[in-house]
């Protein structure tokens, strides 16, 4: 017998994410509010439905894509109120880059209801969604994350066990936060180059196969021309938009604030991301920041 | 016929690097101003000379390995003036991280006196001196390049041409300054992890498989307890030490400061790094930057 | 007649203010939980209360000093409830340092309750409560502001009308974000004279006659010897714990990051004092951020 | 009798010192390779000279006011050998801002001909220039700093003996860089308090009465609007440039590097000036650092 799941938030990365499930066999029943959105989902084979409310019903398991903490305590506490409608066979699987916090709560909310529920973020942008390659970095209890690989791993290619409620999310923003650091770092280190004569080719092999070695410099290389079908030959189109990169290190110096830890070059780095997404770049990719290193004509 | 190679300077990365080129069956004719590493070396297979003058007779390649731009320049120019010493057939290669004008200096006189020579800095390590499994960034003419690795085969595993002269070296420096960021933002990354909640052996091995790869995390794991075998592990002991990313960074400075180039994560690492070696750390090995994020009880 | 002032917080900033409310002549009636606070106060003037509730009966003022966002929004409102006690001729000033959100949101509540109420969050340490020169920077309707000028002008000597609802606290945290920022720049400036040779007295008298010149250099020099009667010529004991710097400098991030502002110099001054704070300084003044600068021995 | 001063760089700066040495009596023998500027001055009454070697002759003073550690030793050491053709009578003045090692390089090989030499670069800016109001951060004997102030008295309002050869250069970039730090603090305050909802000029009163006071803020606000008669209300024309800030960053930096002294917000400030001044705004007042952080429409 196939398989039911309501798909909640049909965006950029939650429509190939559902279309992904539909290819595998199960029911997907989706809403988004956005009814282009939603449409777009059912001409791949989502299942409309006209509310969260309808999408739920008799669903294996209840999957959720949604852009922000506030959306999703909205969605499931305290204004829609889903988990008032949520069947007890169900598992809810949050798949949104939350607030710790606010995932904790969640999970918290859904065991005081009789409830089972995990966060499973992801990585691996609407690239990896599409191709069904994404990683989920899961928190919760271990046999609900055991329980929800039948589903995700339809939508990607690592499902990480990263510990109980609100790991999944600290595991995210930790990794993000390297990310967009040595995405910087590796800027820097093309630029310094260039600017000393170097060709950002030949760097780029040499450091990549030297300790400088690191995912930006080797897969998504931020310096033009260096790398085919990679964002930063295409103009900085598409890929990871500067806008999230800004809330994913924003959430990490929240998480940071909380725990009183301390990270300059992560602060740093989620500064000069901040002050290029203000220069009208937040719809670029996150490679972009390369730009900033660029000697600009006089104005 | 055997090859002839003099070696000067037989310090932590020279020796090695010189006994591996006496076990490929090169004659090496050693010199070191410290009597007792030139002692060690000896018994090592590397043939005794009482002065850089007396080993660079016959040679068909004169290495060098030492610790500054000032120490190259006062050896091969402005004191001891060897480039009047060297013979037409030989090859200089000098391995020394120095500054790129430094270098440029010194191929450029070689030039002027009818020489050939090429910088090619290493990275790899005293474990890769020992192993022989270095990198060489090379700088010079490319023929003179192709040259060298007759020598450089039998001590590294990599030869990389980088370009004309000062290319090796910005190549090495801008390796070294991304590997400091790297090592750094690794360590903050953990550190967050761990203030939350999250395994740092789990946590390495989240990242480790998606974006936030890199050599730190993965090859040199700077927090004690997730990879056997490296400083981390061994109390930060051994490995490359603090004083040398110091110099490493300064380097990268100099340059950015030549190039009007800018690097606010670069210069960022440079400072922790700085202030980290002021407290008596200079000796450790770089990834012991960690412990700067770490709570200490209180006074 | 003589004014009644509830004064609820007698900690290290509260005590001295309310002494010298009673010094003009108020009758203060304080409330502590901590039991050895409050016994201080009164035996210094203050009219014992054995609770909030019973210290705000008949008050013309209520006055809080309270160390953080939660500690006032549970004494407001979550959970003593003590709007619901506070009668209609008071009016409350809240000289906490907190959230301009939470400040918000008790100026809101009071007024759904038909009460006046302002924040009053103060700059001048511990130093300046007892000498009554603190100044208030002051948050809510501006004829509000002009009626707490009764109690202020007795605990301060400047009351700075901000603007509405938060002002004040945003004007708090924006001043001490700077504060910090030229205190470390000032450390370092000295530093490298010193390193270079300059006497650190010397340096300060021709920075303070020049375009360097800033509070923390012409009046709280953190460079030992330069100043008598500053914490940093006593060991850096007394006056504004590294602690409470990194707390409103948190608050700062916190501001910063709902208003999608960028303060890269900021940032990494609230790391500093972070990293500072982790080796066991969070009780020294908040000058002592000069010794990270400074060589130590080898360990 | 009248002085004769010999002037060397007759720019922005150098051109209205001159002129108020002219205005007190002196006879000023003017030089500069730029015949533009040569002949401004002399219509403001300077002697025209058509070397620097002519000037010198039977000067008091030899007064030197050049862009560059390179342009000081051109002209007295490397390339036209000025200290040969300066009499023992003449007391050499430089006050141009350079490196530490070259001026003392240029004080030793002034002395090595038994000639007098002191450093005396100035802050003040083109304003102080014009309204002889410029400090002078004096280096070398003390004897002949107080021989100087027979012309000194006439350019500028301070006279400064920082100490021996080269402390006087190093106080002056110590003051600039805590110059450049506390003026991108004011910025990113100001902004803060604006995007929150401060008015820009009350935040400026109520900071520059508390402990975020200083030079930036009160005399040089960065922020448009605030202050009349500054750049930042002229669209940050005049005043003092980023790419003269830039130059003195690079020298703070090179002086740290020289005494492993760290700076990590001074580098930061840095890098924040360089990458402003690489969009095209060199030549822009350096409070314009303000832009940096407003919002810009989107591309």
């Amino acid at each position: 017998m196939n398989k039911i799941a309501a798909f909640l938030g049909l965006g950029h990365m939650g429509a190939p994410m559902a279309y992904n499930l539909t290819k595998a066999g199960f029911l997907v029943k989706g809403f988004d509010p956005v009814e282009a959105l939603l449409q777009a989902s059912v001409e791949q084979g989502v299942e409309k439905c006209s509310s969260a409310k309808e999408a739920v019903k008799g669903a294996d398991f209840v999957i959720s894509m949604l852009p922000s903490s506030t959306a999703v305590e909205y969605l499931y506490i305290d204004k829609d109120r889903l988990l008032e409608d949520i069947e007890k066979q169900s598992l809810i699987i949050d798949c949104s880059t939350i607030a710790a916090s606010s995932s904790k709560r969640l999970l918290s909310a859904a065991r005081d209801k009789g409830l089972h529920a995990i966060e499973a973020p992801v990585s691996g942008g609407v690239k990896g969604a599409a191709a069904a390659t994404l990683s989920f970095m899961c928190g919760g209890e271990h046999e609900d994350v055991e329980r929800a690989k039948t589903a995700l791993q339809h939508m990607g290619a690592n499902v990480f066990f990263a510990g109980p409620a609100g790991a999944g999310q600290t595991a995210k923003i930790c990794n993000n936060m390297l990310l967009a650091i040595h995405m910087i770092g590796t800027a820097e280190a093309l630029q310094l180059g260039v600017d000393n004569g170097l060709d950002p080719k030949v760097l780029t092999e040499i450091m990549s196969k030297s300790s400088g070695a690191n995912w930006s410099l080797q897969t998504y290389n931020p310096y033009p021309g260096v790398m085919d079908s990679v964002p930063s030959s295409n103009q900085y189109r598409g890929g990871f938009k500067v806008g999230l990169m800004c809330k994913d290190l924003g959430l990490a110096q929240q998480a940071a604030d909380n725990s009183k830890s301390y990270t300059p070059l992560g602060s740093l780095a989620r500064n000069l991301y901040g002050l290029h997404s203000l220069k009208g770049n937040e719809g670029l990719d996150f490679s972009s920041i390369q730009t900033i290193y660029r000697k600009e004509a006089d104005k």
